[in-house]
């Protein structure tokens, strides 16, 4: 049976509970917004005794489902101060999952400073002293759980970042291999973390029977027919297996999108030196892994290994969203200098977007030139020192550029725009403005009809039927991110009409229910109004769904501009 | 004729234009923010070109009634993000009168980095580069000038704080005797101003005729019974002209309401230290002044020359707030260490109750030790250098509240509270919460009826009538910030009928009208009705008029907690 864990962070106490109804059929993204809008106070302190933080597997999470290993981490987000879910692959969902835990929900916050680490086993829940761990970076905290606990364990951890309560703190998890490249990034969830003195959650399913499933034949058929659904779509079956999600950087340069030195323009000059290509020919030449799996169980495979030229590891899941913020954001061209604050990143503790971006900031700012990525990589180095610029930078976009009087600073709800220029993947751009999570181009990936022609065709440089499309994929995105599902099954369910049916063919054969496709629509529009709702309860209004004035600007090569009225956007998000 | 001075900050170009009918009848924060609500867009950058910044005489300011000198500058605040009038005494409102300009508007801003200064006189505008002064402190600014311009000309300069755009900076304003002692303190004007690379505004009245009064005897008479209603209340004819306005400390530390290391307690053991009554002693003592005006025609005279132990100059304007907030606030006792940090406030260009709250929040971050007076001002020292803490101190409490990570932040809408505690002068907590401004003392001042028995009294522990009184007292300091009147003039008026009435009796003898007190209630009303509108399109709501969390504490000595609700908040702010 499902059970929800709790643990009060101030008295070192946990207890199991029974879920209610309204939570029993619940799960990751589903669950994480329901149980924040009914036990948070909108207008608290995300810092405060009164936030949560919850980390909520999604439902078919620990079930042999193909690429289901995803996890939901919720909160008031101290970045955007609106509610948040940021998701992740690693070890964690599974073994949750596997565990019987459907949610693990930190609570209140200690009085003193001393930290701790938790650790879950089948039979036990222990909190133990982290004194020994403080200051030390995510990389080396996962080598250290690894060896006190064993290697299979799960981890999330904090890095100095977190302890740091900064803002653009991450929670970050180990990868199967063990690296800290798996990241819940955005949102400032590591400060929250942080704020309730947690260094690091273990999470051990030794021992731990396999779930058991109502139908197991059924289940079996369909997740065989399902990884092939993946397997076989040219996204999520070649391109992402081939070069990682940087196979974007040559796609979206491409099409105009690519926003180059703090989105000034569509395309970068150099955009070939930081490619997906390069990268996959870098790994080829010097070493490293091609492709890997974030979580075990995936098909996909659009992780990898990263070396430098002496064939020492660089860094592991290598992104798209980060090669853009470092590379082209910043006009810079050095893919392994690029590695290298990845690397950076991952071990502090930051969301490699929102750092990207406040790298930006600062060179419009004139902190440091553009393109230097010598200067970038000092900067960096900073966040989680006692130095007053780490906490700066550390603090994100919107702080970085009111510490530096910059008004061109890319965010929505204070959080940093990704790697998709708004007025030339227009569906994007409504996503960015209307996703209760302040940008975020994986709540609503219009990247698909715009740009990639998956799931129709639509054009990026209009309006018309951007609006539509937005709201429909964040629907769908809510509902795969309820699932556990990785969000790049949407390539092929998008343009294959049985995908959506074997999700659902899964769950019921997993619970036992007969859900149909409409079901997991009306999961993902719950999801989303109870997400407005607790933003409406926060003092959200229309006036924080909007893009800021800089978009205004007139952007080649398509010369587009930002023109959607706050009329427009409000049907992105009328259910 | 009284006409709007415009500049253009870009292109270097200035016109005069007559007002709209709708803005004729309008002066002082009337016309800041009807202007500030017609043409600014709500929701743009506070710092970009979409912003103005508009200085507006009050509607008496010229004549000779007396304390009529105030001069209110409005813009939307880059700190709250909501409109802003802030009010300063000094000699730019009665010279900027007697030119005949009602307004006087910045506008755009330059795309290049070269600053202007602004040169005002009877027969001409210039706007002059302003490069050898960039880096000057406020005071030495006004030395400059007056040297340069001649000393009666009136001076309005931003310090290094301004040109950094931080939101905690103010503009100062040269008082009678040249001294950078009085500010628009509040909302981070000065960043508005050095966002349009504005260094300084020099206002020279030469050869301008006195204003024309439509019924000259009429007015003469009114104002010796004015002057005279102003000398004769207790407040304004004997505690504020003796001691300041820090005649507060031991009244407001009597009455349990004198907020102590960051709110923790209404009482600081070494209030006497840092009282009206020691400062007033030091002055008689050393040399100094012990009470002078901030503009010509000030009767109340409360302002100060305050010397250090060897008779040298420390600071001028040395006000009940400033020593609050570096003292009780962050347990300072040392008097002449907090003059030192009011003089680097002055000069750098920061306002000293942001600043001070900020310097008590990086103690709570434990930045700094507690009471560590040394210490705060090294910090100080740092704000307006290249120095990253610098950028964090100078952004203000709820910066450097994020940058440390800390949740016990006392601000409303980004707005360090000032020098009363809610929990014990509810009415002035009402005030913090609802007015447009952010947590402000002068917006609606019930320290009259729940301290000083002035207008009534109402129990300042018990929620029972505090809304109705800041709802009152906010309308009518809207109304005397119109008339450009000194806030302090409401003590006698509020004790005696014949005062509102001898205000309106000015208003009519100087424009020819036959204005009824219930006229000069409807104009507060009406300017905050345009304030309200401006934040509502700015997208604040309910949410954001309340205090946080903290204030549930309960705060000795008598443990009171702030107790209202939105709903009952929300009355205050009905009309």
């Amino acid at each position: 049976m499902s059970r929800i864990l709790r643990i009060n962070t101030r008295e070192k106490r946990y207890s199991f509970e029974s879920p209610s109804p309204e939570l029993q059929a619940l799960g990751g993204r589903a669950l994480t917004s329901k149980m924040i809008l009914n036990e948070v106070p909108a207008t608290c302190h995300p810092l405060s005794q009164f936030n949560k933080l919850i980390f909520a597997p999604g439902l078919l999470s620990g079930t042999p489902a193909a690429n289901s290993g995803r996890l939901s981490i919720g909160a008031k987000s101290p970045l955007t101060g609106g509610i948040k879910e940021s998701n992740t692959g690693g070890l964690v969902s599974q073994k949750l999952a596997r565990l019987g835990i459907k949610a693990l929900v930190l609570e209140d916050k200690p009085i003193d400073d001393a930290y701790s680490i938790i650790v879950i086993k089948k039979d036990s829940v222990e909190i133990l002293p982290a004194d020994d761990y403080l200051g030390t970076t995510n990389g080396d905290m996962i080598a250290k759980l690894w060896e006190r606990f064993g290697k299979r364990v799960g981890v999330a951890s904090i890095g100095p970042a977190g302890e740091q309560r900064l803002t653009g703190a991450s929670i970050q998890f180990a990868d199967p291999k063990g690296h800290p490249g798996r990241a819940a990034g955005r949102g400032g969830l590591g400060a929250v973390m942080g704020s309730k003195k947690i260094k690091a959650i273990v999470v051990d399913d030794g021992g731990a029977d396999k779930l058991t499933l109502h139908d197991p034949d059924a289940f079996k058929a369909a997740n065989q027919k399902w990884a092939d659904l993946l397997r076989n779509h040219p996204v999520s079956g070649q391109g992402l297996p081939a070069y990682g999600t940087a196979v974007l950087v040559n796609v979206i340069n491409e099409a105009g999108a690519l926003p180059t030195q703090n989105f000034r323009s569509g395309r970068f000059e150099f955009a070939g030196d930081i490619s997906g290509e390069t990268l996959a020919a870098n790994i080829e030449q010097r070493g490293g892994i091609v492709s890997e799996g974030c979580h075990p169980g995936c098909v996909i495979r659009c992780s990898q290994v990263y070396h430098d030229k002496d064939n020492n590891y660089l860094t592991s899941g290598f992104e798209y969203e980060t090669i853009w913020a470092f590379g082209a954001h910043c006009m810079i061209k050095d893919l392994d200098d690029i590695a290298r604050m990845d690397r950076l990143c991952d071990d502090v503790g930051v969301d490699t977007i929102e750092t990207g971006v406040t790298i930006g900031v600062a060179m419009e700012g004139g902190l440091i030139p553009w393109g230097d990525s010598k200067a970038a990589i000092e900067l960096l180095k900073k966040v989680g020192t006692g130095d007053p610029m780490g906490k700066i930078i550390g603090n994100g976009a919107a702080f970085t550029g009111q510490a530096l009087g910059v008004d061109r600073v890319p965010v929505v709800k204070k959080q940093a725009l990704p790697a998709y220029d708004p007025r030339a993947v227009k569906a994007v751009g409504v996503t960015y403005a209307t996703t209760p999570m302040g940008a975020d181009h994986t709540a609503g990936y219009g990247v698909c009809q715009n740009i990639l022609n998956v799931g129709g065709t639509i054009d990026p440089l209009k309006k018309e039927h951007n609006v539509e499309i937005s709201k429909d994929l964040q629907i769908a995105t809510a509902a795969i991110d309820a699932a556990g599902l990785c969000l790049f099954v949407a390539f092929p369910v998008l343009d294959h009409a049985e995908g959506l049916q074997l999700i659902v063919d899964m769950l019921n054969a997993q619970y036992g229910l007969s859900l149909g496709a409409s079901d997991v629509v009306q999961l993902g529009i719950s999801i989303l109004k109870d997400e407005h709702e607790f933003n409406r309860l926060a003092g959200f209004t229309a006036k924080d769904d909007r893009l800021p004035d800089m978009f205004k600007e007139v952007f080649p090569p398509h010369n587009t501009t930002w023109d959607f009225t706050d009329d427009e956007l409000m049907k992105a998000k009328t259910f």
